[in-house]
């Protein structure tokens, strides 16, 4: 399978590494979070799998903030276990949960998302009906792919949504986060500037026991580099909820 | 770097992996230890660092009931981060510490270690004194290779100790541990027994943040199969200590 940007293609189950952590999980089994980079680089976390499933009053607080603006019919990208949608649907509003992973909406599913669907987030369109908030969360600006392509899906989503809508969106500042001045991510940000990219353009990919998912493009970007991407989308970023590690933009249309 | 057996040359400083993620536990930071096997399937555990490290009291029981066999001078092989050296020297014991990782060895110096050095399990001879008891702990009958060279090196610990020695070891009996049903398991044991392997013949590497240890053939042996390893060597199979997860062998020199 070759690399592809993360919101691309819906994943085969047998290369569901993410779906399968998400079952395992909501079966009760302790796991950990394998994330794989394209440079060697990688990382296990315990942390992950506890926040997929966490009921709203575990979320963290810039998490929380953030759903205050969570208004009316919200499309939910990348659902993962389906804690956001949960959330929207306990205060009544209506929830469309996709994601790319069919474990993952498998689990939606037995978690109780009434609407869950197996959908790529570059595969959405009108049918969906028109939305007043969407959300991305857990680093999913990742599933807007590259900055070119992002700004595509951004006037796609311009079009499938309210006058008052909403965009919140999860991602992180690869250069400020915790971390960032060990020498193997120093590296990496680097290679990717001397290439022409954003420093938090990075690939991986999720393992789990004998699953190995595809690489995604799954580039991170600070508040400053998404406003230039929001440039001429005739969207801007009008909140920023910020967090030691990653941080939540509200982005809201421009009145023209 | 082709696959190696374990035991078998010292682990070049930009692939220790392993020693790295020593160094790392050593200096306070949570680790996970994050092992690959060759069929993809992966697993992360924060226990395992843990455990190096640990005081004797910290230690599982069947681990604390096998030092009791521990007497005299030790060779202490695959010794980690030196657990099972410095409760032997706080004992008042004379204790070698070899370790194919020198990030090993540095963090058993580090720690206290007297006599450490970096010395793959292959290269002991003569050269190293007398010992009368061989530790291997952590499942590190691995060390060993395959059934014929562990034969060999069996019988090379037999000219190089006491009459009375022991080889204290530990490894796992992969068909009965907690996990052996599960079909990524199971698919990999009779993937060796078609090749006419024993079933736990497993060769894994370890990997740690952008470090990608060597692969290495690393064994583990039911309690019958060591039997049979045994039978010729002129040492036999004295005791064992069972745990739900490995078991540590007491094994003795025939009066032959």
């Amino acid at each position: 399978m070759p690399p592809c940007n993360a919101g691309e293609v819906v994943v085969e189950p047998r290369h569901d590494a993410y779906g399968q952590l998400l079952l395992a999980a909501l079966e009760g089994h302790e796991v950990f979070e394998i994330v794989e980079r394209d440079d060697g680089f990688i990382s296990a976390s315990a942390m992950g799998p506890k926040l997929y499933l966490a009921p709203f009053r575990r979320w963290p607080s810039h998490h929380r903030r953030a759903m205050r603006y969570a208004k009316g019919r919200v499309l939910d990208v990348g659902a993962g276990a389906g804690r956001v949608s949960l959330h929207l649907q306990d205060r009544g509003q209506d929830v469309v949960a996709i994601d790319n992973s069919p474990g993952a909406i498998a689990v939606c599913r037995r978690r109780g998302v009434r609407e869950a669907r197996v959908l790529a987030f570059d595969a959405i369109d009108e049918s969906l009906g028109t939305f007043n908030t969407i959300v991305l969360f857990g680093n999913n600006f990742g599933l807007f792919g590259t900055p070119t392509k992002a700004k595509q899906l951004l006037r796609r989503l311009h079009r499938m949504t309210s006058n008052d809508a909403r965009i919140i969106v999860e991602s992180r500042d690869v250069e400020r986060r915790g971390g960032a001045d060990a020498p193997w991510h120093r590296r990496y940000r680097e290679r990717n500037i001397a290439r022409g990219r954003i420093p938090g353009q990075i690939r991986i990919r999720v393992r789990f026991r004998d699953v190995i998912g595809p690489w995604m493009n799954y580039p991170m970007v600070s508040p400053d580099q998404l406003r230039g991407i929001l440039a001429g989308t005739r969207w801007y970023l009008a909140h920023v909820f910020d967090s030691d590690d990653s941080y939540v933009a509200i982005i809201e249309k421009t009145g023209g």
